[in-house]
């Protein structure tokens, strides 16, 4: 299976210490999206749901982080089973690959710093789900979705578009988006953002709308998470975007640079929508409007100019900001907007590249539209991102639907009014001090208290 | 314009990836700061405010982050105009410097890395500014003023000290601050602590105090968000100090464990100050210590030995723990303590330099007061730093006034009293939970209401 | 002292800019890690203790920060003194140290670099200690007894473990754990987590229970402070575990994918423990599950494979559940579980290595009783455990108990009942707005308010 061609880094001193020290640290940095995810979805909520919520997405680093070791990896990047659908199992457990260099020569890093990097984007992905059907859901039950949906939707096109020929497994057809199709997404546009977009909306129409809604909009419980998880979220982007250059090159510091700026002008774009929609820039506006660019520049950030990156950026930032209506014209309850978010973003970045991709910044590229390329990129970018969304949109449906049909999803009814959280965990999330004189709040109760008191 | 002397880093494949790899951290680390600003400023003010407080600090990020790449980099580091007062507009939109590399010799690193780094020097320091003016400011003309002060205050001053003799401009004549007074700021004294401190006067002072101030004063509303801030802050700024040796060099290493000691010190200042004066430890207190000592050896990290670092540490905890009241005594309502923390601890820091560096850590440094150096760099040191404060306090002043005159700082009257949040973005921060049983405080209150049904 | 066989890294360019990155990296991310312990603990307790959790737990960053340049880290790897228990003075100030370098030939870091990285492992093993004792502690006494702990137990105890022969000090004979003994403990199992584990016991045992317990169980005041905590707290063990490679090598990157795979297999041990027993999983058992798999981790993840991680990771998972019951079976309130959390976690983990350690992840190691090596480490390992053990809860307790009957630690009973907070800092952590209108829970009052009026 890994052939005797596959390098040992440690005989060979082969390790590019520093493309290492920035891999490992993009690892980090992806993994610390997901407790800012938690963050983020968490204030987003009502106070009764949020450990709920915050539970969901933690636990998809335990799920995950488990499978991945076991076959995980190893269906992802392994070599061709199925004809190339997804990988197979010969490098189950992630055994005899601690000292295997991957990469092109003189910027080689250890396998496992890459295994340990792409573990975070199957972790992550699949934890954006949550946003889709928050409020209503029992933790084992997602607990099994979670496996099961990594397993047969995240890994086939993680196998798809990150098993580049050669790179892991040497005798590797896969990777047919990246190899055949010669469609460019340099960190997910499509494996993460179109596919947790196109599986959120199976998602939310398989469980179904929350009770009362739309009728009855809840508001977030807590702003400040919520703009602070998505500072964090941007904090950890640079991982996962300059962090798939798989090195410290020029390329990783020209994918950082772009996904600020994609960040940046999403975030003008998306208030400006608010201010002329609806009078008011919201915080809510600005965090969905970074989280917008982020998502729509992660394909396109190794591919573009710092100007393409802004005005990717502001397309994410204006297109997403109008998306978020669509849930209610249509009637799907998808309660954080993963659809509008990544999903619309996803394809806004992907399609982009197709116009804004230039070799000049990077010659394994392509020439977009305005750079003298035509619409070639373009509908290589609209198979890819069609195929993604396609598989990933009925695959998941039946998953859910499977899932719903048996042990189901949602928790009783009265545990939705009452609140998932000690409903599913026994617990509630907040418990403030409520003694005599402690908070101005409670002087006011007790006024009343006394002036009913008096009043009996 | 870009001389054919600049070098291409892939083609020569001179980049070096530990330096690349740390720079590429600092510079995610710096940007993170930005939203740990916001909870460390948000947590400060009254939650009616929280969300406004966030909203400027973290809109920087958006503004900054736009401009950089339009000219901002350019006017900050490219060839000079003005005969060196700003850079001129060579680098608009940072075309074609993808591939450029820049540092010395066997110590290269991408020029977007090196872009990217100072981007998220320019976002903090205009968010650090929020502080002087939390809780009465509008959105859009804050926005305005952002855009505004960026381009006539910082990038100028920027180009004055980082913008070092054929860094990244080969005909540079320009960083007229160190090139040619040769005064000695490592990451940012200067342009960053100084220039925030005496641009925070100005703009409180025209901007106007908010009201009821100071016969009322507000508490913070959540000192949790404020003391794990001043955490994240101190965590980023092992970015914004270190980082600033642009390589994962031996000085690099010194800049950190200087930076680390600074803060711990600084802490004891400033704990030891409240104790003794007002007979308590305040985590308030805590919190603005590590700041004050942070800022103060953000100048003086690359120069010092640690026992240096840790006398300017304490130092600056008690200077500005004593400091915070030249408001009150002054009567301008700077609501944060950015002038007695950023501009008193950014003074502290760039004369002690005069004292405490020594050549025997930085070559390129000099050596100080009690290493034999005279009075020589102290001088230098306050030059620098009393032009920077001048020339901030002034353009700070003019531009404000503007504004203030013209399209107008602050919220109406009313909005100030039911709180900017929902004045400016219809939000409020917090919805916790009220339904019957979710809350110990809830049950008090339905006690109150079946007292009083009783009593009727 | 320093002997001239040191390498001076400045004159020889010996340095590894991607190892040093790498470490420096870590350092902060360690740092980080106390900030997130202040969440993670503060979350826990009541609202009315709060500040003084988070206030204790930061004040690590101070103290120690301080100790370590002026003797703290000549004590841990200066030369030997008093047979190898603890180094020597020789290093005090850490004068003339910038530019040594440390570290294996090829892989060299700055002495600085080194340095720091360790000294983020003594805040945050005494800072760990706050969990013992939480809402019960005087500030000023608290400060004391960390700069005594971390002098008398933990610089001596990472200097037998961590001061490896000839690394940083030239002529050590010390580091007996490691050089004597051939324990392993890749990352601090015995300095860091069994040593907090026994001081925690001590220092319950000594410091007392707080008033009502058991009787009275305080509920944790704000979970989702709690869980972000944990996923903070996951975020900078990277940099601890996967730092202490002390290089950007495979190793590190085994080290990495290990520590991964044990918290995600313990928060799914911990979890499945908890819907046996209590019929529920919770948000506090997911975050304790994670920490606990960390802890076991810690010392073992240079030396498994994956497989070896995922199984330390459940044992840790499933038996650190079950020995939180422990302290109501003892009797000792060990507020916020050090003892069950890190005693029995890095017991785990370091017995565990006995049996899935094998030479073939790391040449330096040993085999385990699994890879055929036999009950040989397994004992090493036992007497490493124990030692470390003893010497902790010994010396921790005659500490703890001589500060208890001299300056004494708790606060006044009254005190204990309205709130160690306002005692200690004259301040609330909380202030919720309360104005009319801003919340419903206020017009829930106002309502009852009213109602009462008319019932008058």
């Amino acid at each position: 299976m890994l052939a005797s061609r596959i390098r040992r880094a440690v005989e060979e001193a082969v390790i590019d210490t520093g493309s290492t020290a920035w891999l490992l640290v993009s690892a980090a940095l992806v993994m610390f999206m997901t407790p800012g995810l938690a963050l983020f979805y968490g204030g987003m909520v009502r106070s009764r749901s949020v450990l709920n919520v915050m539970m969901l997405t933690f636990a998809c680093l335990a799920v995950v982080g488990t499978l991945w070791v076991l076959y995980g990896y190893s269906l992802a990047f392994g070599d061709d089973a199925f004809g190339g659908l997804i990988g197979g199992l010969g490098h189950s457990g992630l055994r005899g690959l601690h000292d295997v260099a991957v990469g092109p020569a003189g910027q080689q890093v250890p396998l496992f710093a890459f295994a340990a990097f792409q573990l975070m984007f199957a972790v992550i992905t699949v934890a954006l789900l949550v946003g889709a059907v928050a409020e209503r859901i029992r933790f084992w039950p997602w607990i099994v979705f979670v496996a099961v949906w990594v397993t047969l939707v995240y890994f086939p096109i993680a196998h798809w578009i990150f098993a580049v020929d050669g790179f892991t497994a040497p005798d590797a057809v896969g990777g047919w988006l990246v190899n055949d199709l010669k469609a460019l997404d340099f960190a997910g546009g499509t494996a993460v953002e179109i596919n947790s977009g196109a599986a959120a909306l199976a998602l939310a129409v398989v469980v179904g709308r929350r009770r009362g809604w739309p009728q009855h909009q809840a508001r977030p419980h807590n702003l400040p998470f919520v703009l602070f998880g998505a500072g964090l979220l941007w904090f950890g982007w640079f991982g996962f975007n300059a962090g798939s250059a798989l090195g410290a090159t020029p390329l990783a510091a020209t994918s950082f640079i772009n996904t600020m700026t994609a960040g940046a002008t999403a975030v003008l774009g998306w208030l400006l929508v608010e201010q002329f929609r609806d009078g008011v820039p919201t915080t809510l506006g600005a965090a969905s409007g970074a989280v917008a660019g982020l998502v729509a520049i992660t394909p396109a950030c190794g591919y573009v100019e710092p100007l393409g990156a802004a005005a990717i950026g502001v397309a994410a930032g204006v297109l997403c900001a109008l998306a978020v209506t669509l849930k209610h014209r249509f009637g799907y309850d998808d309660t954080l907007d993963v659809v509008a978010v990544h999903g619309v973003g996803g394809l806004v970045g992907m399609l982009l590249i197709g116009v804004f991709a230039t070799k000049s910044v990077n010659s394994a590229g392509a020439d977009g539209l305005l750079y003298g390329g035509g619409l070639d990129q373009l509908g290589r970018q609209s198979v890819a991102a069609g195929a993604t969304l396609l598989y990933s949109l009925v695959l998941t449906f039946v998953i859910a639907w499977v899932i719903q049909k048996t042990i189901g999803f949602r928790v009783a009814p009265e545990a939705e009014s009452t609140g998932v959280d000690e409903a599913e965990h026994s617990e509630r999330a907040y418990d403030f001090d409520a003694r005599p004189g402690a908070h101005p709040l409670t002087e006011r109760v007790h006024t009343a208290n006394s002036l009913s008191t008096k009043g009996t």
